[in-house]
Formats: C-alpha cells, sequence, structure tokens
C-alpha cells in the first residue's frame, strides 16, 4: 500500500486538486446526516488531521463507516479537494473507505475536554491527543535539533555508560543496580552483603551524569557532548522532578567559562529556532491553550542578548528586595526559583548568566577562582522558570582539585583515573548540563514534567 | 583563544598558506635535533594529526619544548606552510608554543603498538589512539546518521523508559533497580521483601526493550523510532555480548513485513553511505589495519539487492550442507550464527532476508502466519558478521494475541495496556531491532564489543 502521509498533504495540496491518494489514520471526529459524513481523520505526521466527506453511494459501506467509533484505524482512498473557502483548506472525497481496526464506545479518548491528570493514567494511548502529540513532535524535533547543532560544530556525540560504580556529583541519591538475591543476599564472613557476588563483583548504581566520562572523551576529542539518560532516587513528587529523565552534556577543551556561555547561548537559541521552524503548528497550538506569551518569550530569547552577573553582584541585587522573597537572601546561600526569576524577570528583563558561585554550595570539579572563596560556574536563568542550564569551568590543576577532594571527604583513589587527565596533558575546559525536559517544558508551557515524558518515572510511579 | 581545528585545517590548507593560526591538541611524537624540532599534534577533530615544526630562534623556548613528554597538551601559534613534495601536504611553523597541560614519562600511550586488551584497562586514555579515536569518531557519525536517516522520513524519536515494571520478550535476564536495604530489605508478613517499600512501590528493572512503548506511541504518530540503552544481565563472557548497550528500535503502523524489510534496507545502506563519506580517513584506517576487505564488504552491501528466503527454504538448503556445521540442522532450531553466514557468504553472496520463522522460538508479539506454525519474523543475515538486525510483523489481533500471551504461561491482564493497542484502533505494525554496537563493528572490523563501546559493561566489570 502506497501511503500519503497528511504532512505531505498539507505542503503540496494545491498541486493535488483533483488527485487521489490513500490515507492511513485514527478517526478523531465522526458524524453524519443522512447520505453525507464527515470524519476527521489524524495519522500523526503532523499536528493537524484532514477532513474526509464521505457520501452514500460514492463509498460502498456508507452505513457501517457511518457508524465506525472514534479511534478507529481506518484507511481511506479518495480525490483532494482544495477548498479556498472553507475553514480548512483542502478535504478528502473518499471514494473507499477501509476499517483497519476498530474501536469501541469505550474507547476513553471521546471528543471532550480530558484533564492532563486523567490522560497521565492512559499514558498509552494520551500520544493520540492534540496537546500529548504536540508534546512529543516537539520533543522529538528538539532532540534533532541538539543533534544536529552538535554535529554541525564538530562535536563527538559520547555515549557514556548509565550503570556506575562511581558517583559523579560526590552526592546525590543514586538506584542500585543489582542481580543478587533480594531477601538473600550473599553475606560476607563479616555479615555483610557480598557485592564480590554481585554481577559486576561490586555494587553498582544508576547514573546522574556522565560528565566526569564525557571529560576523558574530551581529552582527546576536543568537543564532545552526552544525550541520554539519567537518574535521581530522590523522594521528591514534585512537577518539575522525575527519576529517569534525559541530559545533554557538552564538554569542550581548551575552554573557558566565557567559551562554555557562548555554547550554552548558542545551543538555546538554536534548538528553538528550530522547533518554531519545524513544528508551527504544535507550538501556536501551546501559545493558544498553554501560554499565550510562550511565542513572544521564546522569540525574544533567540534575539535577545543575555545578560551577566556573578553570584556576589546577584546576592547584592536580591538583597535590596528582600522583602519580596520566601527564602532568605544573603551570601553563601543557594538561589531558590523565585530568586532567579526575579533576577532574570524583573531586574534585567531577559535571560542572564550568573557566575562565581560560592565553592561551597557548587561540586568538586569545579575550578576555584583565585578569590579561594568561589568556583567558575554559571547557571543560565531564564524568564518564566529560573534555571535551565548548569555549567562550569573544570579543575585542570592536579594539586587543587586533589585538595578539593579530600576537603570533601571523598577518596582520592576513587578518582585516580579522573585525576589522570590532570596529569596528563589537562587543558583548560568546561561544560554544561541540560534537563531536556526543562527545556521542553519551557518551549511549550507545559507545567508537569509528567506531560512531557512519554512514560514518566516519579516517586512510587513506574507504570507500562 | 581563537583555536584552529585541525579538521579545518585540512579542508582548507591550500587557501590557508602563509596564514597565522593557533591549535591547541595532544603532542603524539617528538623529536628534536639540535635546533629543529618535529610534533605530530592530535586535536580529536579529526583522524589526521598536524606536523609542527619548531626551531631555535623561531620559538623563544625550544629546549623546553623539546622536552615536552608525549601525551602534553599544548598550544601552538604559527604559520601554514603547504609542502606539495612531503608526505604530509601542509605543516606548521610555529612562533609560539605554550604548555597547557604537562604530560609525564609514565604516560602509558608511548608510541609504539599497545594490544586492545591493554588499551582496555585504561578505557579512560584509550581515545586518544588512532583505533579508539577512528572508533568512536565512527560511533558518533552513525549514530549521527541514524537520526538523520528518521527524522528525514517523518519519524518521531521516542525516548522510551529504561525502568520499568514489566518484561517486553516476556523473558531476559534483567538488572533489578531498587532502593531498598541491601542487607536488611523490609519484609511482609508473610516474609517476602516488601517491594511496596521500594522507590516505585513495585519491583523495577531495566529494559530489555522499548518496543511496547514504542507500539503505543506508533499507534499515534505512525512512524518512531527509539535509540538508547538497552540492558541484559546475562552471564555470558563473550566478544559480542555487553550488559548495557545501545539499541535502535523503529516501529512503523500500516505497514508489513515487506515495508519492515525495505526500511530495514533503506536504513542500513544510508548510515554506511554517511559514514563513508564523512570519515573516510578512519575507514581506510579500519581497511588497512583491521580487516582488508571492509571497504569492499561494505560498499558491496550499500549496492546490492537483498535476497529474501523463508526459514523453512533456508533450513532445505543447510540441510543439504549438515557436514559443514557443528550445530545440527533440522525445522525448528534457532539458527546459529555459522548457518547464517553460509547463507549469506557461501548461497547467496549478499545480504539476505530470513522471513518467517517457528512460532515456538520467537516472541509472543510476532503476528502469526495462516499456517498456524510461523510467525511473520524477519532477520537480516550480513557477511562477515551473520544476523545484524531481528523484526517482525506484530499480532494486530486481539483474539490471537490473547491467546498466544496465555500459551506461553504469561498473564494478560500484565498487558492489558498493550492489548489495548489493539481493541482501540490496532493497525497491521511492524519494526525491528538493530544493535547499534553490533553495527560499529561490522562497519570497523573492530571484533570485540568492549572496543566499540566508550566505558563498556560486562560480566564483572564496570570500571570507571
Amino acid at each position: 500500500m502506497k501511503r500519503t502521509e497528511i504532512s505531505d498533504l498539507y505542503q503540496k495540496y494545491t498541486e493535488m486538486d483533483g488527485a487521489q491518494v490513500t490515507i492511513g489514520g485514527w478517526v478523531r471526529t465522526i458524524r453524519d446526516s443522512k447520505a453525507l459524513g464527515f470524519i476527521e481523520l489524524n495519522d500523526g505526521s503532523c499536528f493537524k488531521g484532514v477532513q474526509i466527506v464521505f457520501e452514500d453511494g460514492k463509498v460502498s459501506n456508507f452505513k457501517e463507516v457511518a457508524k465506525y467509533n472514534v479511534g478507529s484505524a481506518i484507511i481511506v482512498t479518495g480525490k483532494v479537494l482544495v477548498t479556498p473557502n472553507a475553514r480548512q483548506p483542502f478535504e478528502i472525497h473518499a471514494e473507499e473507505i477501509q476499517l483497519e481496526g476498530a474501536s469501541s464506545p469505550d474507547y476513553p479518548l471521546q471528543k471532550k475536554r480530558h484533564s492532563l491528570e486523567f490522560l497521565r493514567s492512559i499514558a498509552h494511548l494520551r500520544p493520540r491527543t492534540n496537546t500529548f502529540s504536540a508534546v512529543f513532535r516537539v520533543r522529538s524535533a528538539a532532540a534533532y535539533a541538539i543533534h544536529k547543532f552538535f554535529n554541525e560544530r564538530g562535536f563527538i556525540y559520547a555515549h557514556t555508560p548509565l550503570i556506575t560504580a562511581s558517583d559523579a556529583e560526590g552526592a546525590g541519591e543514586m538506584f542500585r543496580v543489582t542481580t543478587l538475591d533480594p531477601k538473600n543476599p550473599p553475606l560476607t564472613e563479616e555479615g555483610e552483603v557480598d557485592f564480590s557476588q554481585d554481577f559486576f563483583g561490586k555494587p553498582t548504581s544508576l547514573t546522574v551524569s556522565g560528565q566526569l566520562e564525557a571529560e576523558c572523551m574530551t581529552m582527546a576529542f576536543g568537543k564532545t557532548y552526552t544525550f541520554g539518560p539519567t537518574f535521581r532516587a530522590e523522594n521528591s513528587n514534585t512537577a518539575r522532578h522525575a527519576a529517569e529523565f534525559w541530559m545533554i552534556e557538552p564538554e569542550i577543551a581548551f575552554a573557558d567559562l566565557q567559551d562554555d556561555m557562548e555554547l550554552a547561548k548558542d545551543m538555546i537559541q538554536f534548538v528553538l529556532q528550530y522547533v518554531l521552524d519545524t513544528c508551527p503548528a504544535d507550538m501556536e497550538f501551546f501559545n493558544a491553550h498553554y501560554d499565550k506569551t510562550l511565542l513572544q518569550r521564546l522569540n525574544d530569547l533567540i534575539h535577545s542578548d543575555f545578560g551577566h552577573v556573578t553570584y556576589t553582584e546577584a546576592i547584592e541585587i536580591l538583597e535590596q528586595h528582600k522583602d519580596k522573597f520566601e527564602y532568605p537572601v544573603y551570601w553563601g546561600v543557594d538561589l531558590q526559583t523565585e530568586h532567579e526569576r526575579f533576577l532574570t524577570e524583573e531586574i534585567f528583563k531577559k535571560p542572564i548568566f550568573v557566575t562565581d558561585y560560592p565553592k561551597e554550595i557548587k561540586a568538586f570539579y569545579m575550578r576555584l577562582n583565585d578569590d579561594q572563596k568561589t568556583v567558575a560556574a554559571m547557571d543560565l536563568l531564564v524568564p518564566g522558570v529560573g534555571e535551565i542550564i548548569g555549567g562550569s569551568q573544570r579543575e585542570e590543576r592536579l594539586d587543587i582539585l586533589e585538595q578539593r577532594i579530600e576537603e570533601l571527604g571523598m577518596k582520592t583513589e576513587d578518582y585516580s583515573w579522573y585525576l589522570d587527565l590532570r596529569r596528563f596533558g589537562g587543558t583548560k575546559h568546561c561544560g554544561f548540563g541540560l534537563g531536556f525536559e526543562r527545556l521542553i517544558m519551557y518551549m511549550t508551557g507545559i507545567s508537569n514534567i509528567r506531560d512531557v515524558l512519554p512514560f514518566p518515572r516519579t516517586t512510587g510511579s513506574a507504570e507500562y
């Protein structure tokens, strides 16, 4: 069967006026009166569906078709008719309609508004709704844009491992990965769990970041990025946390924090522009139904300068407005979302980088500044969200890195391979992490992370 | 610092004769005699390095530079000099050489041949060797090619979950994912492990396939693919098995096994052509050092017809040559690699699809053929390797699928969401799985899976 996709019809319908086509898709709505019926058919190739007109006498099975349930899969052969004066630019006049797979009156997605909460309970069917069709189409386009951006700039895509025996951040709740008997694990003579009998011969977990391994690759290729799943076993049941999410982590050698910020800006602007260009109908839908300021906000970000302020300056600014905040503001505190949004929305009115955070609130591998108090970290804050990217220059000086590891009570021997990168041809280098779901939420106006992951895994929930 | 990458120099050196450039990279070799020295510098932007000529008087620190250890990171500013009669097409005459990060005489990658086994023990440094630089560059290019292929055809990239409470294949050894105390897990009143207290409130594992979830997405978008990590807790210490590997799983609706085979053929030919076009130096290296027939074999595959034989016919053919095989041949047996390679190399002398396998040796979701004995499965066999892709048409008929699930002793209630796809607008559909590492091994001539994964996870080993 040569199937024409609806996205192709929208691109070529003017040339196809009168042409016969065959379309396969799912019935979104169906109505009929006596001898004339209308089906809105969607095949997922684009946001929009197409109107199928079926007429008794023109199709042989009019009465059967009229009884098809919403959700049915059908194959329609018919003629394209351009309709310049109608709501839709063209329609299909059916000559043959074939039932590919029936639906039933129990089909949960009848034509009415469903809450996002309800749709979460039927995650296997929700991609067939307008909202989730648009979300996952935008997600796919954004993922491609990320690969395209880095590929065009000569970055190597590094597949860093998910199962790990180390803990990249020196902290963070992790999932254990094991094949040991959960009830009666083998024990050592001392009565402890004998992990030497586990699959990898030691305790292993799901990674919280591929950065340290990506640094190894970067010391060979100069520019790399990761893009894959990442895990947090945090028991936080919020709209912004998932146990399994996707992260992008670029890493660049011979580069400092300024280069890092430029890369972050270029990347995010590229991805937004790509999605606006390739998914206009989806983006208009989000703008109409989820956030009326969305398109304006994204276009502003694409064409805006990004501001830059140090953490110390940011604290000084925030202290002048401290009565506006729930959380206290003082030098040394980690910024809360309310602080971040105030800075980017009220003070700077554009995206800003905040740099040079106190070392106490940042990870061990961030490069110590000359003041000995702050590290060369950068966070990108954007209006409507707050932090969307976090990065840093990495400590390339062996002695200082060893000292930081010891200060934090970690063991240098656990990081000997990471320290080797400083022993053998280390370079100034830096990178950042972008939570992919945060980006999709930002780009769509969808406010719950459960609604931008096809099958979300959160505290207490791993369905499908 | 404006750094020029070596890959750019190779593209533009003729126009750049005499131009001043700054390069950052790692010293592969260094030698000097009195007042003249040579460095082979590699920055990972392409397979090849560049020759740096440094002369006493031209650089201010000649004596220091001459003592740099192999592996050092340096930044060189100098002039491009085109050298039409030399081995290399151009070289850089240094004006300034700056040590970015020293190396030491202990650097394990001194100029000599290292075994792949030894290099596995320094996986954090091995990307700096010719072999692994080429492997991971080809891996990155192939990954991009896959995304490009599917994106250009309108497929939606589906991020299916890695943590799962189901078992996609109805079998397969899986890793358990847990946050329970490994030594003293909470117990129920009956004395069993109380998984209701685990992170997700039930036992969860790492997925062996995203197919079933991808089918959900395909019943909305028509064409989807997954590309992400997959896991097997098989205790098989072979050159072809890893516990964590990457897999590509496309899935297409309104499509039958013939469409599936065409998609597989188009995809693999596209990816091979893309890598040959974008990584010529890497591919020549593999052809020279790992498999002298490599380029011929890949070009043959790109331009070849693919044969097609049913499993039943294949068994008949193999039975005529049964004395050639270690493993027995009879109808009902799973084909071994020796059988597969014999068919594609000796009998057909080209890639072949074998279709319609006995249902007993295939998964529950494969579509039952009218003979009631075989299923609409297809494997793609290629010379030099054997099976590289395995796929099938999926059973879209609710009653038959339920019957198969029950026959296999599985519970239909565990698959209610999967069965819903047949209750509500099911379509003929199919898909396949391609193990990404198998593809990279095939494309490079590298014979151990540990050497195509940046940080391999195998039985007893999860380093870095």
